[in-house]
């Protein structure tokens, strides 16, 4: 039996945090590495709220850095789930910094990443599906399909030239 | 004037790293997003052994997690360029476990990372030419290609995809 | 010249982290300096929106733990400036977990600290003033004023004490 | 059967620390959350060193920060029970630093904190009296006492007040 | 019975970190800590390679430092057992800098570490003999041989220094 | 013109830190590298009150893990300037644990480094003698002359033999 449905709005998430000197590259800008790990965090809660047991990265498959983001500016990560695919579900991360100073915010990176759920004993777990309500998350829900027909063409396409290359 | 190509070879890198007791998830395996920042690292590694000056992230294009990796595992992450398209290049790095016990390696990880190569004054800087050499490389090569055309269809069609829900 | 008053919501603000494995004391739950620290940001972080300059912690007034907080709970922290005294500002910080499995909330803690403001040159700088709107804005910045009489009649006693003892 | 009293001597405590670029805030000096963070590892020493038990803390009653800590200073935090109050107990922190290449030593922060003792089974449990010996214990034993009866006060104050808001 | 002889390739290990902000020292160069906390977890990982069980330092024979690491900088620990002594065996680090810019590397520390292996029981566990191949490995073999016997001499004689200073 | 002598006393040291989850090896005791990092702290404390100037370790002379430290004991370091060489200085760092809940000390590690002291242009300084005053510490004043004579003699047959094999 399949899970009830839920808005895009029961995991829409937001979470924040600082860059700090020990996170600064050798341009003294923020490590990408660091954001990274952020994002996870931010794209996990949103993937825990929507399922509400434990969950699992299973893949980045797309994560952009925009523009620079210095040391001491404050980060804000929204996240929520854009699809579910039976029991694995794309999360999109969308993140901003805040310039203290003068309150104004930039879009400098966005992500997506796909995440499954599972059960205690560690098997996968069907998802409820989610119910895109406003024209944003409509249009998100329908790119989420599109990421992942194109993630499965060029898998395919890969294996393709392997087999070919090997023989 | 194009700089001189240079082998893969050049910048193949090697990055080992331990699963620490804070680094675990409420499953008691490696949280996504540490493993993702020991990946950016390795990336960085190679990225900067071949373009000899300061590398910057620009985007994770996929990173797939095969398998848990267990805290108190050595992680090894490989890593070299694949491909350079001017003033960027493609980053494949590949992540293995050791159980020290044993000596049983495991591949637990694959990643490709774009990163730019910046001047002092931080403008975009030209880069060596990658020579691939081995059928491998020269397969991670062509890959490369193909990676790239689908990240720009993608584009393509998201963008038309947003002109045409946006009228 | 007075600066312009400002709404309590200009700096109304939500932090957010993930009590982990390192943060655990010996029963297995948060660390009460670890919890310390993140209040100090939620609290910075409401201070600096407010003032939009460089903002110091110059005491925490009072901060009770009500119930501990499990290793991988979410803890969200929500902080408002209370009220302004010229140049320094009560800012108050509630703390609740959520529960990811169940989406339950509690209430685990509640904070009260002053900041002031500086100017590049380290000198403190005026504040604007805040205006409760709602209720419970304006119960807020009355309990502000009375704990701010009782600390400056607490400091009185332990002076009067001091000189009583010392003579 | 109450449990034997024991000198103030028997918990008193010191613990160092280092000011490291880390821990910097944007002015270049110590973050305050990390100075709590200290404080109140400081004061669960000397906590448990006067129950011998677990002990966890119930409150922070106050925290001053006189002056900044400078990146690379060496911080020393004293620490003992002033006053025990059957089931709980406060503890003062004096915070000083010391600057390594003069020797000069500086008063920078003054905390009390409270802190409970729970047995193996997460019972509250009844601690020794402390015994103040010197006359700065014998000051500290009463100062103790009158910041607990303002606390009473002030949270007497608070509920009434909200009493007659919310009616 | 005796383990099987194990050649010295079987243990040799790299492990590589980057110098961080955090690691400085007043200098602005790397704390001589944080090299200590990379050359023991080098170390640890040829011993493991070796024994193929669980490794504890038993001591820290020397460690040089010739110069400064800078912030910024890879360093590359190499490391591999030189001689088993039955239960114990010694280990040797040597660590380079590699500027990624020129691509130049630096010997900057050199140690020697002995190590124990231990059975999940937490007995000490008779290792595999290990077997110089290389001449440099030779050399290393009787070299851990000398320092032993100094060590051991060096002990004799304290041990009747204290004696006589003591009666 | 040499500096005035200093008594051992003026350099005495304590230095004090918690065993945290994150310092655990896969035993569930203290990481070697972990209590390496902090007796280079308890050392250079040491070696920076003796000299009143920016001090580096130079070497590690030996350190010895007596026991194992269990996660969540109080790790006490003291540190005193055993000996000064002109230009460099042998400081000696005793570990004890101190279990909180019954007040057991126990000795679990002893460790010798080097340091020099250096200018603020980086030229190494000439240091104040240290004066013994102590039996004990007369006998570690001996000690360690005899410890860097053994050093040296050690280096000079290493030498040796690095020839012969050589030739």
């Amino acid at each position: 039996m399949m899970p009830e449905p839920k808005p895009v709005s029961a995991s829409a998430s937001q979470y924040t945090a600082w860059a700090q000197p020990n996170d600064a590259n050798a341009l003294g800008t923020l490590f990408g590495g660091r954001l990274m790990q952020w994002v996870d965090l931010a794209a996990a809660l949103a993937a825990a709220r929507h399922a509400r047991c434990t969950v699992v990265t299973a893949s980045v498959d797309s994560m952009t850095f925009l523009r620079p983001i210095r040391i001491g500016q404050l980060v804000i990560l929204r996240s929520s789930v854009n699809r579910v695919f039976r029991t694995s579900m794309e999360v999109g991360v969308k993140v901003y910094v805040e310039d203290l100073h003068s309150g104004d915010r930039a879009h400098v990176s966005s992500a997506y990443l796909t995440f499954v759920a599972v059960s205690p004993e560690g098997q996968r777990v069907q998802l409820p599906p989610v119910l895109p309500e406003t024209e944003a998350e409509k249009r998100r829900f329908a790119a989420a399909g599109h990421r992942r027909e194109y993630r499965l063409q060029l898998r395919t396409r890969e294996l393709e030239h392997e087999k070919q290359t090997n023989s």
